[in-house]
C-alpha cells in the first residue's frame, strides 16, 4: 500500500521535513496546518517541492470545531473553511481532515452535524475537495468512530467520508471490529500512530506519547487489517506527537517510521517480506582502539588466547570456549578510545538476514574486501554498531573464521591443574543507544532480527533514571541489551559491555583476580542486604562479598554476575546463570552503577 | 519546626547528597535503603558523617512487604528485620517506615496486620526503635492513611505509630480532615511532596512526578496544618522521586527543597517571615556586552534616549517613557555576547523585599558600592539574573538614579511631528532557564517576591517543546515570562527577551523600520490563517503582514506583538495590549519560533 506520513511527526522546519521523508522512501504526506503557517514557503512552492520529491499531498490537516453550531458560527466556520479550500487549491491538496470538534458552543445533535457536514461537502465538491471526518477521542460529543461514521452515513454525501485514526481508536479501548460495516469507499483515509499503555489522560497522552506502530502496546496490525477487509485502499499514514520525535535528527526518524510500516504491513499480511533469519547466537564480538594495550591484558586475564590474524586487516582473533573477540587494531582516529565497533550472530541463512535487513531499511555497511576474503554482510545498527550476519564453521556455507590463520597463543600459561576456559559464551551484550533512538532500536531489533522486546525497566544511576530494555532470541543464544543515558551526551559518554558467561563464578573471579585483574568493588552494605533478603549461608557471602560478585534470583533460578573496571567506553561483566533464570540482575544495576561512578572517580 | 529530607529526593552518591543537605541548611534526614546500599561509606561511618555535619538521621527506610502474611513468611520477614535493626543501631538510627505491603501473598486481614506489626514493634523495641506504618497509594490491601491507622490502633504498641505522607493521601483525594482524629503522638512521621495534578497511573506519577511542595497542584499546607493541630511534633521531611531532580544538581536542589518548606511552613501558618513586598513595575532591564554598538543601533531605532551615565561604573542610563535600560559596558570575558544580566523591580519597600528575599534562601548578590551610590540590594535569580529592589524617585526613599548625571542625549532626531516616545514601559520580561530549573523558578518568583504563577504551556519549537510559564504581580505591572529550552544547553543557548508596550504597535514599527531596524518576518500563510480565524478589515491585515506584526485575542482584548532580530542571546518584542488581553500571544509561538531559526539560518 501507499505510505503517508503527517509532517508533524518529525522535527525541523517544513522543507526539511518534505527532504526527510522523501529520502526515507514515503509515497506522500500529510501537511499539517501548523508546519504551513510556519514555513516561509508558500502553498505553490510547497505544492513544487514536493513534486519534485515525488511525493502527494495527501491530506490537509486538522481543521477543527466546525459541526453541530448554532446558525451564526456556522455561517462564520463555512468562511474558514472556504479560506482553507482556497489554501487547498493553491497547494493541491484534495482532501481535508475535520476532527470532532471540541468548542463548548457544539450541540450534542447528531442531526445537525450531519445537516451541517453536508453543507461543508456541498462547498468543499465545488473545488474538487473532499471531507474526511473524524472522531477525536477527547471531542465534546462525538469521541469514537462509529459515532463518526453513523454521522457520516447520515449526511449521506459523495465527498463526505471518514477518517479512522489507531491512537484515537485504540486509546479508548473501542473494538475495530465494527470498522467492516464502513463501506471501504466511505472510508478516506486512515491514520496510524501507536503508544505505550499508559492509564493517562488521553488528550496528554496523545500529545506527548504517540509512537510509531511497533513501539507501542496497540495493536495497529489488527486494526489496519480490518480497514483493509472492509475495502480501505487509500495511503497507510503515520501521524504521531512525540516530544523526543520533535528534537530528533528527521533523516533518521522518517527512516525508522518507514520501517515501522513495512513491519505493520508484514504483521497485518499485507506483505511478505523475506522472514527474518532468527540468529541463534553471537559469532563474535568485535573491539576496536588506538592503543590495544589494556584491551590485551582484560582479554588475556579473563582467560582469552589469541587464536589467529586476519588475512588482509589489522585484526586479531581471541577465543574461550565458543566465546570469540577480534581485536581490530587498525582504528583510524574516529573512536579512539576501546570501543565495541561490530557484532557478528550466528543466523541459519546469512543471506536472507541480509536481504531481510535491506528489506527493512537497515543501513548496509559497504565493505572494503580483500580478494579471497570469505562474503560477509553488515548492516548498521540505530547506535551505529555494525551487525554482522554469519555461519561458523558450518559445511553449508563459507566461514568468516576461514579469513583468519592460526598465531602462537598469546594466552598466560595456566597453573597446574588449571581448567582450558573460565568463559563458556558471550552471554549478551549491553549497548548504550543514542537518547533520541531508545524505541526505535528495539523496532529495529525485533524487525530486523526478528529478536523477542522485554518490557523496559527504570534503572537508578546516582545521576538520572536509565533505561533499559532487553532484545533476544527465543532460546536465549542473543541477548542485547538496549540502554538508554539519563542526559544526552556524545558516543564517547555510551557505554557499552560485554557480559560472559561463565559456569563458576566465584572460580572464575577468583583466577581473573591472580592474574591481577581487579573487578570493581562493591560495597559490604549491600551483602548486608542480600543476607537479609536471601538469607544464603555465610561462607557462600562472604565469597561473593569477597569478589565483588552481585546475586539475583527470579522464580526460574538463580543470578550471579561481576564486573570489570571501565576502559574508554568498555567493560566486562561475568555471568553466571543457574535454572531458568532470565533476568539481567536489574534490581542490582543501581548499586553497579554508584559503584562503577565511585571507581571512576578513584573513591 | 525542624526540617528533614529523604536522600532519594537529590541527585549523587550519598556522601555528596549529604554535603548537599547539611549545606542547604536542613536539620535531619531520611536514609533511603538503596542510597545506603550503594555507599562505600558503612553504617557507622556515615552516622559520624552525619553528626559532623549536624544532622540526625530521622527516618530509615523503606522496609517493604512486612505485614499480613502466612506464618512462615512472617518468620523470615521477621528475620529480614532484625537484620535491618542491626544496620539501623550502626547508623544510631531509631525510627523505621514499614510501608503497607503490595506482596501478592499479603492477605486481605486487618487483625492479622494489627499482630503482625504487633510482633515486629515488640522486637524493634529491644533495639530501641519504633515503627511508623504507612499506607502506600497502590497498597495491595492498605491504600488509605485512614486503614493504616486503624491498624495502627488496633495492634496498640508504643514502638508502633503511623507515617502519614501527603502524596499518598493527596494522590487518592483522601480527606485530611480525619488526621485529627489521630492522637499527635501516634504520628510518628510526616513525609510531604507535592505533585502536578495529572491523571495517570498512581505509582507511575509517584515514581517520576512528585515535586518540592509548593511546585504542584496538592493543597499541602492544609494537610500540614491539620497533623500540626493533631498534635504532631516531628519534622517536616520531603520525600521527592523526581526524574529531573535525579540529574540536577544537588546542592542547588537541596536550597530549592528547603524553600519550599519555608513556604509551606508560612502557608500552614506555623511561622511569619517578612511579607513579600510585592513589586508594581519594571524599575529597569540592565543589560551587558563586551561590544556594546550592537545593542546602542537597536536602542536607538527603538527610540530610546541616553539620558544619564554611572558616576562611578561604566554603565549608562537609556529611557524612553517609563522604560529604562542601562547598558553595562564595563562587563567581563564571562558573558561576551549581549545579555541581560539583571532586572530592577519597583517595590513598596526595598528593605523588606530584600529581608524576604534573604529569609527566602535567595543568594545575595555582594555588590561592589562606591561612597556615593544609593543602597540598592540585589539576589540572584535561579537563572543567574540578578533582581535589584528600587524605588525610584520617590520621596521615602534614596533613589538609584541619583547616581546617574545626566549626558547629552544620544537619540536619533525625531521627524516633523514624531511623538516623543513610541515605546511606554517594559511589558515583560522572558527568561530561558536552565532545564532543570522550571519548577523551582516558578516558586522562587513567587516565593521571593509574591508573584502569581500561571499555568505551565507547552509552545511548539521547530525542535522541541518549550515549557513556559508566566509570573506576574496582581496588576501585571511586572511579568516575567520562564521559559526552559527543549533539550539542554549551555548559558549561551538560553534566549532572553524584553517585551515593549506602545499604544500604537503599526506606527512603532514603522517607525523603527524608517530607522534602519529590520523586524523579524513572518511568512504570509500566518497571515491567511489570521483572515481564516478572525476576519479582520483587509487593510489591517495588510499592515500587520507587512510589518510582521502577530495577532492574538482571548475574551478581554486583543493582543498584537513583532519581533527584532537576535542578537547574541537577546531579542526585543514590541507589544500592544488591548482590552484586558492577560497573556503572552502564546498561539502564535510556533510560528515566531520558527521564524527565529529561519531568520538565523539567513533563509
Amino acid at each position: 500500500m501507499r505510505k503517508s506520513i503527517a509532517t508533524v511527526s518529525l522535527s525541523g522546519p517544513l522543507s526539511e521535513k518534505l527532504t526527510a521523508i522523501a529520502t526515507a522512501g514515503f509515497d506522500g504526506v500529510e501537511i499539517f496546518e501548523n508546519d504551513l503557517l510556519s514555513s516561509p514557503l508558500s502553498p505553490e512552492e510547497v505544492r513544487l517541492r514536493c513534486a519534485d520529491l515525488g511525493l502527494s499531498i495527501d491530506l490537509y490537516q486538522p481543521f477543527r470545531d466546525f459541526e453541530a453550531v448554532p446558525a451564526d458560527v456556522l455561517a462564520r466556520n463555512l468562511r474558514r473553511a472556504e479560506r482553507k479550500f482556497a489554501v487547498m487549491e493553491r497547494l493541491g491538496a484534495d482532501l481535508l481532515l475535520v476532527c470532532s470538534s471540541v468548542a463548548p458552543e457544539s450541540a450534542d445533535d447528531d442531526d445537525l452535524a450531519a445537516g451541517q457536514l453536508r453543507l461543508l461537502a456541498d462547498r468543499a465538491e465545488l473545488h474538487g475537495i473532499r471531507i474526511a471526518y473524524e472522531a477525536l477521542a477527547w471531542g465534546r460529543h462525538v469521541r469514537t468512530y462509529d459515532h463518526a461514521w453513523r454521522i457520516v452515513e447520515q449526511a449521506d454525501h459523495p465527498a463526505l467520508g471518514t477518517c479512522l485514526d489507531s491512537f484515537h481508536i485504540l486509546s479508548r479501548g473501542s473494538d475495530p471490529k465494527g470498522i467492516a460495516d464502513i463501506p471501504g469507499e466511505k472510508i478516506f483515509f486512515l491514520q496510524l500512530a501507536d503508544a505505550p499503555l499508559m492509564a493517562m489522560d488521553i488528550l496528554q497522552w496523545s500529545r506527548h506519547h504517540r509512537c510509531f506502530p511497533g513501539q507501542g502496546g496497540f495493536d495497529v496490525a489488527a486494526l489496519v487489517t480490518a480497514v483493509v477487509q472492509a475495502g480501505y485502499r487509500g495511503p497507510l499514514s503515520l501521524e504521531v506527537f512525540n516530544d523526543v520525535f520533535r528534537q530528533a535528527d528527521a533523516s533518521s526518524t522518517a527512516v525508522d517510521a518507514l520501517r515501522s510500516l513495512l513491519l505493520l504491513e508484514e504483521s497485518a499480511g499485507l506483505s511478505a517480506p523475506p522472514a527474518p533469519a532468527v540468529p541463534s547466537g553471537f559469532a563474535f564480538a568485535e573491539l576496536t582502539a588506538a592503543d590495544t594495550e589494556p584491551l590485551r591484558a582484560v582479554l588475556g586475564a579473563l582467560g582469552f588466547a589469541r587464536a589467529g590474524r586476519h588475512m588482509s586487516k589489522p585484526v586479531e582473533l581471541w577465543e574461550q570456549g565458543e566465546a570469540r573477540i577480534l581485536l581490530n587494531t587498525g582504528v583510524s582516529g574516529r573512536r579512539p578510545g576501546p570501543a565495541l565497533a561490530a557484532i557478528g550472530v550466528e543466523t541459519p541463512d546469512p543471506d536472507r538476514a541480509a536481504r531481510r535487513a535491506e528489506g527493512m531499511l537497515a543501513p548496509v555497511v559497504p565493505r572494503r574486501r580483500a580478494p579471497r576474503d570469505a562474503p560477509l554482510d553488515a548492516v548498521a545498527a540505530p547506535d551505529g554498531t555494525e551487525l554482522f550476519f554469519c555461519r561458523t564453521a558450518r559445511p553449508d556455507h563459507s566461514s568468516w573464521t576461514g579469513d583468519f590463520t592460526a598465531v602462537p597463543s598469546l594466552a598466560l600459561p595456566g597453573g597446574p591443574g588449571e581448567p582450558a576456559a573460565i568463559i563458556r559464551r558471550i552471554d549478551h551484550i549491553a549497548l548504550t543507544q543514542p537518547w533520541h533512538q531508545f524505541d526505535e532500536a528495539a523496532l529495529f531489533h525485533r524487525g530486523v532480527l526478528g529478536l523477542e522486546v522485554d518490557d523496559s525497566l527504570d534503572l537508578a544511576d546516582p545521576y538520572g533514571l536509565v533505561r533499559s530494555r532487553a532484545v533476544a532470541s527465543p532460546g536465549g543464544g542473543v541477548r542485547i541489551v538496549l540502554n538508554i543515558a539519563p542526559a544526552p551526551g556524545g558516543e564517547e559518554t555510551r557505554l557499552q559491555h560485554i557480559a560472559l558467561a561463565t559456569d563458576d563464578i566465584v572460580g572464575a573471579a577468583r583466577r581473573i583476580r591472580e592474574r591481577g585483574l581487579g573487578l570493581l568493588p562493591i560495597p559490604a552494605n549491600y551483602y548486608d542486604d542480600v543476607a537479609a533478603r536471601y538469607e544464603p549461608a555465610p561462607q557462600d557471602l562472604a565469597a561473593l562479598a569477597e569478589l565483588g560478585i552481585l546475586y539475583d534470583r527470579d522464580e526460574n533460578g538463580e543470578f550471579f554476575h561481576c564486573y570489570t573496571a571501565t576502559i574508554g567506553r568498555l567493560f566486562f561483566e561475568l555471568v553466571q546463570r543457574t535454572g531458568g533464570y532470565r533476568g539481567y540482575g536489574a534490581q542490582n544495576a543501581a548499586v553497579r552503577l554508584a559503584a562503577q561512578h565511585a571507581h571512576q572517580q578513584g573513591v
